[in-house]
């Protein structure tokens, strides 16, 4: 069994190559650019990591991982076009670098090179693989479609919040571990409990993120921390105390966000953590730690089977920056 | 052998359905509003046709030809972003009924869901269809891109604008007949002679929509001509004129570009007449029929199956509106 870092060396060796024709360099060249600004990879990996928990990795999950990874990165290419990101990874973004037109056409071309490399696996394996890997698309445009909506609406519940980040983060690790299983041999109780593992280890995660925006160590986070809080996001810590507060609370947080007065940040997470939304946020994460460990623990494998990604899991959840 | 008449009605019949679930309607609502838009479904019903050319028409030629439509008007939702168009057959374009993100993401939803479809046939097929239709697609996107290119650009060269509309609208007609082939259990030397007939058929096919843009008789044609020089765009007849018209009709199209008198179209299409681009035209769209029409000569079947797709080519290409 190889551990994460051994398996993110082994997929960059494979996934740094050109992945495109050279002309029309127009086209390519920005595709290739964004490729080149790097990324931890975790999707593919896991992909790969849930092929391993099954059976020695194939050649077929590594086409299918450098597919999760190209589908990926065309999410963040026009994601940033919609967000109007001037940055990603420190880097000028494609629509930023190049322009819009050409952003939203090497996106384009990289989604369709993405089936390219499904179109190499199996047939055995196929239909399924595309139909999972093709409702996770949607699933991950839709995410971005609700998030996008959510800045139009006064206030979001909580219920919708979690729907949202589900379908804009939690899926696509839960559908890489889950493709990864299928080409591993995996029956579907197992790859139903290894999903269930992605999908809440995703919302953990993400609701960490929120967390550690607002409350993380700076010098550890790698970046300023109150960032959402700057931009009015409607994070966790936001909407649930918006639920929570009282009604003194929810008229401050309210007038708040019409301010950019500089002790904004001090002040919103003063009102956090009077209305113990920070432990709120850690209670929500531990919940969805449990559950996923839970259906790790439920899939009939043998357990040390199952440690790079327990591991791996760990190191995600349990971060403090 | 069915006519395109009649292979449009089934066609219409199969596509005019939901293709997207209900929810979330701010994302598949603009998505199906496009579709409603109609069109004249030329793309899938050839592909109806390529298959019926070998075979009676299988249920999987049905599941390409929606994904080929969906991958066409995923592709006008695109490129209404990038050319900034208001209108489409006369409605709103996406993005000018909704917004630019809002369109963007329909469209990227749109071609997953194309794929949708092909992941529907048979497993013999799959593997050579996926290949054929993501060919095609990146070449629809290069197309795109060269066009967009040449905007920037002083002068453009014949051999790359034929280039550019080959790659934009002539491949798509080609490879929609060629998948139907594929299914029908063609060879690959009938399907090579059946794609150089779509693909000559859409060259001539849009040197002749250049010339009626130009020459056309605005009555029969269906809107004004003269759009595209008021436009500067560069079309067969200009950048032909710029290359065999003498230095003095030359500098006068120059100068008539930087205009927008009144008597621009009248006086460019003055020019045209005196280069004789107008009868270039129409000899180069004589010459890529004559070799379309070879192409289908070679096809190895009986030649009364060649009859709807030689009417069809014959409706085409020597339509006077």
């Amino acid at each position: 069994m190889k551990s994460f870092d051994e398996l993110s060396k082994e997929f960059v060796a494979k996934f740094n190559t050109r992945h495109f024709p050279a002309s029309p360099q127009s086209l390519y060249e920005p595709a290739q650019y964004f490729l080149g600004l790097g990324g931890k990879r975790i999707r593919p990996v896991m992909c790969l990591m849930g092929n391993e928990l099954f059976d020695e990795i194939s050649p077929d999950a590594y086409e299918v991982a450098i597919a999760i990874e190209l589908f990926h990165n065309f999410t963040l290419i026009h994601d940033d076009i919609m967000d109007k990101a001037p940055l990603r990874r420190g880097m000028q973004t494609v629509h930023e670098k190049y322009d819009e037109p050409t952003a939203l056409l090497s996106g384009d071309v990289m989604l369709v090179t993405a089936y390219d490399y499904i179109n190499k696996i199996k047939l055995a394996n196929i239909h399924k693989i595309i139909h999972v890997f093709n409702n996770t698309a949607k699933e991950v445009c839709e995410g971005q479609q609700i998030d996008m909506d959510f800045e139009k609406k006064e206030q979001v519940s909580l219920p919708d919040y979690i729907n949202m980040i589900s379908l804009k983060t939690s899926v696509l690790l839960a559908a890489s571990l889950q493709m990864g299983a299928i080409l591993g041999g995996a029956g579907d109780g197992n790859q139903g409990h290894l999903y269930e593992f992605g999908k809440n280890l995703g919302l953990a995660f993400q609701i960490q993120d929120d967390y550690l925006d607002a409350f993380g160590d700076p010098a550890k986070f790698g970046k300023q921390t109150g960032g959402d809080i700057v931009a009015n996001k409607k994070t966790f810590l936001l909407i649930k105390a918006m639920e929570i507060g009282t009604s003194a609370q929810r008229k401050e947080i309210s007038e708040l966000i019409k301010t950019s007065s500089p002790d904004k940040v001090q002040n919103m997470l003063s009102i956090f953590k009077a209305c113990g939304v920070d432990e709120a946020a850690r209670e929500l994460m531990a919940k969805y730690s449990e559950i996923a460990f839970q259906h790790m623990e439920d899939i009939a494998v043998m357990s040390i089977r199952k440690k790079p990604l327990e591991e791996l899991a760990k190191f995600l959840v349990q971060r403090d920056f």
